[in-house]
This record gives structure tokens, C-alpha cells and sequence, in this order.
């Protein structure tokens, strides 16, 4: 049960609906967003709505049974728009794109990209600081130098920023040079990672974790959101299977039903997806066909030289080919 | 090894090549289909192809490392356009459209499904005759006598059928009645029934096995091929995971690898590959922009009745919706 | 509903138990096995089975919710022993060791291997004639005269003879020469397969699919079962996963969910469960730990010039070192 | 490439070590456990060891193609033993059983299990006091408080605890009242954590990911080793596949491969792994049998009540039966 408090609710109002909570055994939890307030209600035994329903300070009130609450699609019907500022928004008509190197390497190769984006009029720049990396010998990324330059190139161009944030510690440290946050596949259940996201005022891309089922995708960002932050959005990015023709199945058929469960963003990893460059363009559109909200796409000046996965990363022409048909396709769905 | 014979081949010629792959202890297949000769070798260690590309009554001769190789691009670069005749096609600038219920359940509703097609310009309807199902006490087809039906009122309507044989006894049967044989995803290593629908002059479109690789259905296609028949569809239907919030997971990634793979005709099915009425739609057009050459669709008068698979089965309106979708999504890809 | 029919029953009272069916709207299933008859009721509504409990001709009824009926230990509470004659049975308190090579390969291989089973009080040779191959090109067996020489030498032997049937026509052909029919795991949903292994009185191995789940297993039994076979055996083989340091991930999970599922004895094969010569001891142990009734294990004189599975086969002496460890395992499993 | 340093090496040799390494373009990581110091160096082409072998300062050079290094049986064939003191070792002769509630829920509850534990001389109790629950709503655990308990009365027995660690903040707070630090299934690839946990001399047990590979479970392993702490135990604990009958595939292929790769010890955990009460017991045997060198189990007074994970963890009496199967398991795998 998600109970929507009014904007002017006393906190003797208030009091008094925590109190008819407890008698009716519910428990409370009491969430406060940048947007607004509302108590999530987890019964453990059927009761009446209407008991509570018509108490001061209450804007409205949903029975939401999934397991994930404030998510949900149950109670919020409109689908999220996320502003990002500079009318860089997320959710809307227009397919967002995000774009870059899978590491930050350094300036030049920061300039570049920034370049690479303007000219083709993308808003969101994608590039990873702190990488994590199966073997500990491998190159971790260039850390806090890094996203401080990764920023600064960024924000004098209009660009927005999505990297990817390890752990909790890191969280304080990087939000001054950061607009989307980014959770990892392995990091998709990492409860304080999302604990902590969800106290701060900032976007958050969260990723589905490589054996992670939907409604676990929908489970961790319950945690962002029940923390504090309502700028969410579910990133498919391919799955764990048996097959070893490409690097994980991408799973198209998530895209439709996380619309359909719940009010967020859905964006499509088209290069983690399938992992082949020669196929990142045709996954790309698929994303969009099956409805997809934005994609994020890995490109690089010279992918045979990149730090990390070259072989999924497309070259700049590549990209600005696949750049036109996204939105060719875009319009297309809009048609509909 | 691939050796195309030429048309004018001498059998004295045929015998003096087959005693050179002797010599070079290259096991030699002989391949003879509807339309050309070949002579697949497998060669146990490595060899100068020259020493054999000059004998006369050979056409074209060309090495092909993979486990598959009539069906591997790597000879044939051309995509193969089977031809079903009445101007009926696959695999060229024209999506194909395949629609029609899960199973045949009798004349009126064959009668209602032609209308349906003939209205929307369909020209080839699915329907099982012989079910594949868990149970033993589950309804499995009308048989050869719902077959005969369902072939009478298409072949009067110029609608080509497509129906799933189970096992090799079948396909003599059934071989008047049948424009494409369908092998189902747990058939799609019965390789006593794909030998047996290489050596007749049908088209064939092999389902992939729930848990079956992109190089297992290349292979499969193999054995039809080898065994005489080139009209050879691959379809991706969806593969078994760990995932739940649907049927099957439609393994889009397979459409751009075995275009790139197999000069073969490439169908999705995007009932079986989400299991969800209400997404079908969405995933048939993520699969024509993925790539596909054709959509096998379920459809029927009305799916809460269906004797199987309503829960994926569309209605008339929302097929008829789609049809007009699928044609623009494909017009556009043609256009990129 | 699973109606045990009286060994007297007459046809009247057969015909007035199906009329009280009928009147029911309970679908009935005649089965008549080589022990018994049973009326396999699939009601659509709940009934009060004491309606028919009572009637003539009736020596038990039950109730059995699972979507598998008559392999189901709802009804059948003792374990199924199956016995093959001369005094070689499974399913009891003794393991079942079915051991030889991956496939029959000539008469010298065969009298070798006799001879290793005779020395090894081993009562079941194991042995492919009929190969299912991925690659058309690859062997596929000596067929139906490598099958006649291995029964030979294992009937004047006293040693019973498990090999795979493909194919529905070859059941008739191979019968003479079999004492248990191995359906593999690429026909365990063949259905029209395992109906012809139901009309016959000979011992069948099911092998799990690939992705096959173990309801599906046992679905597959069912159709032996219902259509007169009641000598089945369910064998875990491994399913395939996301991993590749194996085959096989082998599932001794299934073996006590089977046992507590089904009356029926349950094989466990860690040649393919786990791929990997070095480890397949260890594997058979773990199966026969886990409950198993039997093992099914790959042996060969020279296993690295097996004509197929040479990586996984036993060599002889392996061989003895783990039929002795078998059996003291069975004894201590048997011990508690 | 795995340079062993001498015990007494001096700041000189170890300087011309490292610079002869640089010379030969290896890249260097010096590794200082509890135990020795090493040098893991990653050479990016070949290169002669023997070059390097006869240096001063140096013990021992192994070359490793693994990915994984300091883990890697490849150079250290003897199997690491994990001494926690008071007589509890890890990896030997005898089998290392850790039994207790899934979540610290009390003092009572802790007073009990010790009791419990002492009868059947158990020496490491498990419990949770920081739980990772897929949605935010659900009991997360006593925190510090509960451990703080638990390790009283553990300590004040002779009993280990081992509890799990969710982030990198944890590790010093908790490490006064831990034996051996859990790393969860869900924190597998925690790569911060691993490294946190690599500066601090207390064991830990690192559970694979629900879609781990063996591969990634011993480069996790890796992390900890190469960061400075050698006392790692790997745990398999059921992996994430396409079967419903059960929670989780419990991978005992895994056992024997991981023994083969690495020298580290290796876990089960029957009730994650298959996750149903009446069979835990089962799969733990059948863990010992696969050549586990410990099992780590559910049990509580009252599992009907318990906090978490009810549905799987065994009574105090079927825990009894178990250990003494156990017992006797290990044993006869001891005189294989």
C-alpha cells in the first residue's frame, strides 16, 4: 500500500495515520523524495482501505501487491520523465542517447568524444572511472582524476555525465562530477550501494545484474526510491544464458514488460548486449523497436586501442550512421 | 570443402574426383539437390586446394572451416530467396508473413483464418495438425484429416500452408498437403526426421531447440541440406533461462549472427518468443528490425477458446495492426 | 484420478465404470500394461471420487494432482524394481552399474569389454549403434549389425544390453536384440518415440533433455507409461548452464526431487554430466550419494581412439577402481 | 608468472628484482600476506624465466597461464590448510561443519545453537546479522548488536563464528567479533570489498555468484589473495538455471574442478543450494562425496518460525542425523 501524503501535511496528521498504522498492525515505512512524501504500508494480513483512506494529510492511496511498491506501474500511470536539466530529459518523445568510451583514457580522448557528440547533437556522455574488472591485474580505471577532467570537458559543452559508481564511499566523492549515477551489473543487488544512491539528488541508471530476474531489477530500484530518490531508470544490458555466439543475450522481451510493471525509464545497452561490433547498430534499433526510452552505446576514436572492450565498441562513423537511424526508428515508434 | 559440380558434370569426371579426395584421404559427402551437385569434403588434416580446383566438372570450389558448410555464407554470399511459387517468397526485400491459430481446430475456423488472410493480403497461414504436447492427455491435433482441410481451403485461396511433422513416418503422409514442413523446437535434433525432409522437394523451417545453439540449428540445417533439400528456413523462437516473467526468451541476438553466418532465410516467432499477448506485437517488430525475413504469428477468431496457447494468440484487430506495422518497420529497414 | 482396475474385472463392469465417467465429464484413459489396467481420469471440475470408489471391478482409487499420473508416487507408494531376468534387477537395494563404450565400434571391442564386465561381477553393458550427431559429416553408428554382434556376446554371456533408439521404426527392428531401449536426451520429448516404447515389454532408459525440466521427465514417463510400459527408468544426465568448465552441469539436485516425484529408479550418467574423464569417479560417487538406483558409465580399452566421447571414457582399470568405490558408497548409503 | 621471495630478502634484491622486470616490460604486483611476499608478474609477451630465476632474494618462480594466480594449484600443489586456532582447522583430514540459523534473531535463539553445537562438537556457527533481502521492506538483519552476541557466547565455548560482510565500512566494525568474514553470492564480484578483505588477517569464504563462472569465483579469490590475506575458502552454493523444482542448481561438478585448479578449500552449501528441508541432508552428503572439504548449514530450534530461509533450514534433530552421516562419509572418501 503506498499512501501519498498531501504537500501541507501536518506532522500531527501524520502522526495520527502512523498510529492507525500500527493499530492495524501495518507496518510503516516513511519515504521522503526530492518530489514528495509517502508512507509505504506492508500489511501482513488483509484490511480495509477505507479506513484509512479518508484521514487528514492524505493525498491519495494505492494497494499496490507486487513486491516492489513505489516502482510500480499500479499506482502511477504516467510514465517518469526524468529531467536532467538544460532540457536533457529522460522518458519522454525523444529517444535519449548516451554515448562514449567504455574507460575514460584522458583529455584528448575526452575532447575528442565531447567533439564526436556535439557534432551529432548528443546530450549524454557515457565513460567509465572505475571499472570493475574480473581479474585484479587488469586496469581499473583512471578514479577521481579521471571523472574530474571526464566532468569538466562535459559541463563546458552541455554534456551530461554517466559513469559508474562502485561503492558506497564513493558516492559522497564523485557527485559533485557526475549527473547519472550508474550501478553495474554486479553491483545490481548491492543493497548499500543502493541504499546510499537513494539519499542523494541525482539520477541513477541502475543495470540488471547478469543472472538478475525482472522483478529483481524492479526490487533494487524499490531500494533507491524507498531511500529517497525518484530519478531511476532500468537498464537492460543482456543476460547470462548458455549460448556462447556473442558475449550475453540481450533480453528485448524485458523491455516491454518493464514498461509494463512499471513507470520508469528503460534504456538498452545494445554493446554489453551482444558484445560484436558488426551487430551493436542492428540490436541498437531493436532496442528502440521494442520500446526502449534511451540506449547507451559504447564508440571510440580507435576501438582496436581502447582499454577495455574494443571488440564491442563502434568507430565514430559507426556510430554517427547508427546515431540517425535511432531516431529515424524513434519517429517510427512515435507513429504508432 | 565445398565442390559445386558443374550442370554438364561426366560421371567420368565425378569418379576421377572422388579418387583424388581418396588420395588425399579427404572423406568425400555426395550432395545432390533440387537444384545443383556438390561434393563435401572433410579433410582430416590440411591440403592444397589447387591440386584439385583445376579437374575438370568442377564449378567453383571453396573452403569452409566451419562445423556447418552448405548452409555457412562463407560459399554462398547471396542470401537464398526460396520460392514457394504463386509469387510467394522468402527471404527477399518483402517480409514474409506467416499467421494462423496454434492448432487447427476445425473447417469453420480454417474458413474464418483464410478470410482473415486473404483481407490483410497474407499469403502463408500456420496451424498444427500434430501437437507436440507435455502430456499424454492433452489434445494433440485433428491430424491428417485436419490437414486436409486446412490445405483445401488454403490451396483454393492461393495461401500457402505451413504445418509442424513430428516424425518420419509423417512426412510421405503428409507431403501433398504442405507447402513448408515445420520441425518444432524439440524435433530440432530429431536428425532422423531432418534427413528425411532433405530428400523432398519442400520447403522446411527448423525451429531452434530451446536450449539449442546458434551452431546446433546451423548444424541441423546441415542434415537437410546434405540430404538434398536447399529451401531451408532457421527460426528463432525463444530459449529457455532462468527468467520467468514470460514464456521463452527471444534471442534476438540470434537474427543478425545467422544472417551473418548462413545464407539462409531467417523467421521469428515472436508468440512462442514471449509467451504474452499483450507483447507480441512489440517483439514481431523488434524482430523485423533486428532483421528478420519473416514473422510466424499466432492469431485466431477468439484466442480465450483456442484448444492451445490462447494466452499468446492474437486477436483479429490486433493482428490486423500489426500487419500494417510489420510493413512499415520493414520498409524502413530496407531504407537504412 | 488413477483408477486400478480388479485383475478379475469383467467388461461389464469396465463399461459401467467408463458410463459413470462419462456421466462425470472425467476424460478417461484406458492403460493396459504387461502387469496391470488402469482408467487414468482427467476430471475438468472437482467430483467426489466416492462416487465411483465403491463400484465393481474397482481394487483401488486415487488422486493425483500432478499433471504426471501414473509415474507419480502419490499412488504407488513402494519403489518400481525392474526386473530383467536373470536375476538382474533395478531398483533395489543393490546398484545398478551399466558400463561400456560411447559406441559400438567391431567385435573385438565388444568381446574386450564383455570380458571387463564379466571380471567386474557387472551385469549391463552400455553401447551406442545408433548415434545422434550434431554434424551430419560425423559417425553415426554401426546400426543394426553392430547390434546384433553385441547382443550376441552379451546374451551367451549373461550380460543385458541398454543401447539408444532413434527412431519409432527402428524399435521393431532392434527388439530382439535389446533389453533396455535408451531414449537420449535430444528425443526425451519425442513423443511419437515414446509411444511406440510403450507398446512394447522391454525396459526403457529416458534421459533427461538438455534444457528438459524434471517435470518434463517425467511427463516424458507418462507417455511410456500410459501407453502400456510400466519398466521405466529416469536418468540424470546433465542440463546445460552459462558454464563452460564442464559439459554438463550435472544435476543431483533432481535425484531426491525425482525419488520423492516418482516410484520410478533413477540413473545417473556422469560420463556426460560432467565431460571429464578425471572427474567422472568422482561424479558417479556424489550420484550414487545422492540416491541414485544406478550409474551409467563410459568405458573403453582405449579410450583415446574411441570412435566418440574419448575425453569422457573410463579407462578399464579407472573403471575397476570406481565400480569398488560404488559399491561400498551404496553400502553406507544403504546403512543409514 | 609467481616469483616466492626468500624469507630474509633484502630491500636491495627485491629493488633489482623490480628492476629487472621493468626491464623485461613484466608488469609487477608485490603481494605481502600474513604468511610470505611474493612478486605476481604479468608479462605481456614470453619471455626465458630462466632469466630471472637465478636472482638473488628469489625462492621460487612458477609460471601460471591461468588468469587467477596466487590461487592456482599450477604452484602450489599442497592443499592450503586454514588454521582459526583452538584446534579448528579448515582444508584437512577431517571436515569442517558450520551449522546455525540463517539470521541471528536473539540471545535465546543464539544460547541454543551453541548448546546445540557443543553436543555434537561443531565448532563454527553460521548466522546473519547484516542480511541481503531482495526488497528493502524485508528484516535486514540485527546489525552489530546481534553480532556483538553472537560472538560472545561463541567465544566463551570455543566456537568460530562466520557471518557475512556486505560492504567495504563493515569490515572494520565487525572484525573483532568474526572468525571468518562471508562474502554473499550477491557480492561475489564486490570488488572493493574482496579488497578490503585482502588487508585484514581473518578468514573468508567467498560464496560463488548466483551466475558465477568457476573462472570468476577463483579471480574473486584472487582479489583477496593478491591484496594480502591467504586464508580464502571457495563455497558453491547453487547456481541460477532453467529449473523451478528446486531454489537454486547445487553445482557439486564445481567441487572436483575447483580442487583440480586451485589448493584452496572448498565449501558446500546444501541449503542454498537446493533450498527445500527434506533434501538438505542429501546434497550435503553428496557434497562430502564430491570432495568437499567442509558443508555449511541451515539449522534452527524452530525453523517454522525462523526469521528467514525457514523453508530450508533442518530441526535440531535432523541436523544430529546429519552430522554423524557426515562423519561418516568423509571418512570412507578418506580411505578412497
Amino acid at each position: 500500500m503506498i499512501i501519498q501524503l498531501s504537500p501541507n501535511v501536518t506532522s500531527e496528521e501524520k502522526k495520527a495515520i502512523l498510529a492507525k498504522l500500527d493499530d492495524l498492525k501495518i507496518k510503516a515505512n516513511i519515504v521522503s523524495t526530492q518530489f514528495k512524501n509517502y508512507i509505504v504500508g506492508i500489511p501482513k494480513t488483509d484490511f480495509d482501505i477505507r479506513s484509512i483512506g479518508t484521514m487528514k494529510g492524505i493525498a491519495d492511496i494505492h494497494c499496490v501487491s507486487d513486491a516492489y511498491k513505489l516502482v510500480s506501474k499500479k499506482w502511477k500511470v504516467n510514465n517518469t520523465i526524468i529531467d536532467l536539466g538544460n532540457n536533457v530529459t529522460i522518458g519522454g518523445k525523444e529517444l535519449a542517447i548516451m554515448a562514449g568510451p567504455c574507460s575514460i583514457e584522458g583529455e584528448k580522448q575526452i575532447e575528442h568524444t565531447v567533439q564526436h557528440l556535439l557534432k551529432n547533437n548528443i546530450k549524454i556522455m557515457r565513460g567509465g572511472v572505475y571499472k570493475p574488472r574480473s581479474s585484479p591485474y587488469a586496469f581499473r580505471g583512471m578514479g577521481m582524476d579521471g571523472l574530474k577532467l571526464f566532468y569538466k570537458h562535459c559541463s563546458e559543452n552541455g554534456i551530461k555525465v554517466i559513469t559508474e559508481v562502485m561503492q558506497v564511499s564513493q558516492v559522497e566523492e564523485m557527485i559533485d562530477y557526475v549527473d547519472i549515477f550508474q550501478v553495474g551489473a554486479r553491483n545490481s543487488q548491492n543493497f548499500n550501494l543502493l541504499d546510499a544512491l537513494g539519499s542523494v539528488d541525482k539520477a541513477v541508471l541502475i543495470k540488471r545484474g547478469m543472472s538478475g530476474t525482472i522483478e529483481e531489477l524492479l526490487a533494487s530500484a524499490e531500494y533507491v526510491f524507498s531511500n529517497g530518490n525518484e530519478k531511476i531508470m532500468l537498464c537492460e544490458r543482456g543476460i547470462r544464458t548458455f549460448e556462447n555466439a556473442y558475449r550475453n543475450t540481450l533480453d528485448l522481451n524485458a523491455v516491454p514488460i518493464l514498461k509494463e510493471k512499471s513507470h520508469l525509464p528503460v534504456i538498452v545497452d545494445p554493446s554489453h548486449g551482444i558484445g560484436l561490433r558488426q551487430h551493436v547498430a542492428t540490436m541498437a534499433l531493436a532496442g528502440v523497436m521494442s520500446g526502449a526510452d534511451g540506449i547507451i552505446v559504447e564508440v571510440h576514436e580507435n576501438p582496436e586501442i581502447a582499454f577495455s572492450d574494443g571488440q564491442q565498441t563502434l568507430y565514430d562513423g559507426q556510430a554517427e550512421s547508427l546515431y540517425k537511424k535511432l531516431r529515424a526508428t524513434k519517429e517510427l515508434v512515435n507513429s504508432f
